[in-house]
């Protein structure tokens, strides 16, 4: 890395935000799922105007930026890997704006703040920001991706809770691009601003967001449900809708595998269906901002699931709401204690989600036996982590071919590969085969114009 | 019009769904509140290969295409205006595609069926797509401007309820784009669909969506309250939100003058408040998918009234919901027998939005003194139809001038000078204007990738 780069970073945001080569802090190369990465220098800066003027220093020295927030993104979209070539643009410092607006209710906040901190300092104020993971995304990465989450089914997602965003452009160097006025509603101009959501930090850098808030709801119901059979699973889904859609905020589901990693995870599992796990279960949450006075959502909830008993329904957990949770934000650490996990964000239309479960679990059988299948998700929405687990003791995996079948198989059934990780190193393959040729094509034009020496970000979008 | 266009066109759809100059029925060209438009040829493909052939056809000829839905909108984009050059490509033709999934809750539904046959299919399923309007406009006619409605508060914009686009573009002739599966969730591409999403028929030519939809309610209750004054309305607001946010569907405002409009165009005038119309009045809808044995709407409205009453409201008339409703959407109407309406399609921070009302009253007062403010609008989401009467007998207009004048003052307050009309040649230069240079360099070089002759729509996104 020369060192006019890095006298020449070090005068934008200070020498203590400049590390270079062996000196950058293992923790951002170290990604959740996957192997280290490698950055010629990370970058701190901590305001939309440090992190432009930093972006016009690594295109004059045309140097690769690779944006990230808390790194907890799951396509490798957010972990550089070129020792020589790669300049790790952190966001994490970018906290210069928290500014709430009560009567709006909107936020407009840095990049670098996490979804975590924003929540509980809302939650004084009776406001959420509705996006609920197992992860602790930055503000960044959860627009950069456009996170889905357990509460999308009720709130939408990330895209559709946000107002206005500031960007950092690679090109005209230097260019910060304020979008949207942060307003309920705001027809005014093209969409510019919904380019740069699940764009995966390439196109430009989302330094600062309008963020839309939800109030926090009055009282919660939850269930884990052990319906009589999968093919009982979407009557009941329906039923559910029917009855109480406008009161569910979550309709997970979770197969036997894992449940049994999320309570390995921290569950005590003689709590759950007398220890004995269903071979699918369904969490289902009701939540709402009236008062239980006014409407007893544990009441309604049982009423419905005691109508269901002995035809869709044979066994169900209510209440034990933190429990719960508890229980399914561990799935995913359970997992990884179990060996490499190999994780499929997909989604799918509802009539045919079991039918690719059931054709993936054949296929899996048949070309990878040794893979545990351990799929869970957001079923209500269509969602499904069809992850596995590839045993430590296993032999060496060959895993573009075993995403090579998936995604081929899941192609069949009018699934996405990527419902709500975004587009990264991780599924670029996936992206080049299952993308039309025409939108490839105009997808890359989109990026040249933004972007035209390709120095943002590790997603190529076009078929070059 | 050469005739070699108008045959070749007549061999892609037919010599009857070809229309030349005069010979152009007249509803094609007369816009519900501007004066008539003047256009070379009409063309009406029936399916989304059609449209395409056409797109191209007029590409070679070097013709402009002006896409019109049911010509209810109110920026003049599907007004064609050169009798030399102009092709008015209607697409109430496009009714190919009609494909109700019930357990996704989705409709694939081609561009030209309007929203009000669309609702009436839906409703037997007890489902509807949750845009409420005063106007009647096709599908393509909403995606094009994003329309909001009275519901937005509830249910979101066109765009937040659109899973999917086929879009037919004017470059590469002739070629269509599929956007989207159509899913509930899909991050595996760029947001491509969103781009023309509110492009005013710029950019693609609309052709089917993908539409989410909602259960139809299963109760609803309506007030039309008298607040005790201006400044009472936003507490209220919140108060109501506070207490009931997740049942309110409508949260409306609307002056003496609008609600005198809406009263002579088919209102009992009696029925309300003994007669004596308050200065400004608020429509609140309550609406549940729960029956009212569990939760009594009306009993819930009556009760948060009546604890406001002496202190924030003086007066409300609660239920009568056709009643309230026939009322609101007459105002437009109402005040077109007037005079000429001067349309303002504007929102504001909610903080701003009384100030910036009292500001543009005493402006108009000062520049305008014959105009007669009639606003009303989607107060909830910070929308208000800041709309004027020229009555008849005044001198004729400088709209140009008062135009720039409403929507200077309304930059001063950060307000948007389209909040869910769009953009179309009436806000063109308030565009101009309003628009930060780099928005409309950026914005013109998209518009210039997709269309690089400028040969679909009226609306120019750039600075040239």
């Amino acid at each position: 890395m020369s060192p006019d780069f890095l006298a020449a970073a070090a005068a934008i945001v200070g020498a203590a935000q400049v590390q270079a080569g062996a000196a950058i802090e293992p923790r951002y190369l170290e990604p959740a799922r996957y192997a280290p990465g490698r950055a010629a220098a990370l970058l701190r800066p901590a305001t939309t105007e440090e992190a432009a003027a930093l972006l016009a220093l690594c295109a004059e020295h045309r140097l690769r930026v690779v944006p990230q927030g808390a790194h907890t993104g799951l396509v490798r979209a957010a972990t550089p890997v070129d020792a020589q070539r790669d300049v790790l643009l952190s966001t994490e410092r970018l906290r210069e704006t928290f500014e709430l607006d009560l009567l709006d209710r909107t936020l407009r906040v840095s990049a670098g703040y996490r979804l975590g901190e924003i929540n509980e300092r809302l939650a004084e104020h009776g406001l959420m920001f509705p996006v609920d993971l197992s992860a602790d995304p930055s503000v960044g990465g959860m627009l950069s991706h456009n996170t889905g989450g357990t509460r999308m089914l009720r709130y939408g997602d990330v895209r559709a809770n946000t107002l206005g965003l500031s960007v950092a452009l690679a090109e005209p160097r230097g260019q910060v691009l304020r979008l949207g006025r942060g307003l309920q509603k705001d027809n005014a101009a093209l969409a510019l601003q919904q380019l740069f959501i699940g764009a995966s930090g390439s196109l430009g850098l989302i330094t600062e967001a309008v963020l839309k808030l939800s109030p926090l709801p009055r009282q919660q119901a939850v269930a884990l449900v052990a319906p009589a059979s999968l093919a009982a699973v979407f009557p009941l889904y329906q039923r559910v809708m029917q009855e109480l859609g406008s009161l569910v905020s979550a309709f997970e589901g979770i197969s036997a595998a894992a449940l049994d990693a999320g309570l390995s995870h921290g569950g005590e599992r003689a709590r759950w269906f007398g220890g004995a796990l269903p071979d699918y279960a369904l969490l289902i949450e009701l939540s709402s901002d009236l008062p239980a006075e006014r409407l007893d959502l544990n009441a309604l909830l049982q009423e419905l699931l005691e109508s269901e008993f002995g035809e869709r329904v044979v066994d169900a957990v209510l209440g034990a709401d933190a429990a719960v949770w508890t229980l399914r934000h561990g799935i995913s650490e359970g997992l990884r204690a179990r060996g490499k996990v190999v994780g499929f964000d997909v989604s799918l239309p509802r009539r045919h989600f079991m039918a690719f479960r059931e054709a993936g679990r054949a296929w899996l059988a048949a070309h990878f036996p040794q893979a545990e299948l351990a799929d869970f998700g957001h079923l209500g929405d269509g969602g499904m982590h069809f992850n596995l687990v590839w045993p430590k003791a296993a032999p060496a995996l060959d895993e573009a071919r075993l995403r090579e079948g998936v995604y081929a198989l899941l192609a069949q059934y009018g699934g996405s590969f990527s419902a709500e990780h975004g587009v990264g190193p991780q599924v670029q393959a996936a992206y080049r085969t299952h993308t039309a040729a025409e939108l490839l094509a105009l997808s890359g034009q989109l990026q040249h114009l933004l972007d035209p020496q390709g120095l943002l970000g590790l997603t190529r979008w076009g078929d070059n």
